[in-house]
């Protein structure tokens, strides 16, 4: 369930400290230590999952969790007009931490375009 | 289930044609007639949500589906190390179809940063 050597696993069983604002028996909810808009959350499976590319159908219930929780989560942290859910995954995705997370990106100004403009 | 006015229900019930890659009970998966990356497909819940403001907890086996789909199918159109999963939401997430859709956005460079310089 949980990996050893991962960071965010060591922020579910509490070993590393994190600034939650939600928990429930399938994922955890947490202000990201970097946040690049007024409101960034990151949202995780408590159950350790690479990424995305590893999912399985026995991930669904935790991820739709996250889906189905996110819209809550942004506007009770003052996200009240919208905001941008983003899952990287793998190299092209530039996953940095190897435990599947979903951003929640919001603030007061539109976010701008989904990609900078040169296309990969 | 359905909204008439809607552009991706229409999707849904074949009324408007689509370049589909994956349909099961809950979800459907197509290919985004304005791609900005090599792979860009829009993955959407069957019944009609307007955005994931709206999302209830009965939403969650749809949007759970989608997320542990995704790698499989980003992977199948040639995604094959990597993408990124995008679900804008409302006005500062600059959502412009009101039916929920993650983008899958992949291909062989890396996508970028998660946002333009200017943050909002």
């Amino acid at each position: 369930m949980h990996d050893p050597n991962c960071i965010f696993c060591k922020i579910v069983t509490g070993e590393i400290p994190s600034r939650k604002v939600f928990e429930d028996d399938l994922i955890l909810a947490f202000h990201d230590i970097n946040p690049i808009t007024p409101v960034h959350l990151l949202m995780i499976p408590k159950a350790h999952l690479n990424s995305l590319s590893h999912a399985q159908e026995s991930d669904a219930p935790a991820l739709g969790r996250i889906m189905a929780v996110a819209g809550r989560l942004a506007r009770e942290q003052g996200a009240d007009d919208g905001f941008r859910l983003i899952v990287n995954t793998g190299r092209v995705g530039q996953q940095e931490v190897m435990h599947v997370h979903a951003h929640i990106l919001g603030g007061k100004e539109p976010l701008g375009p989904m990609l900078p403009r040169r296309r990969a």
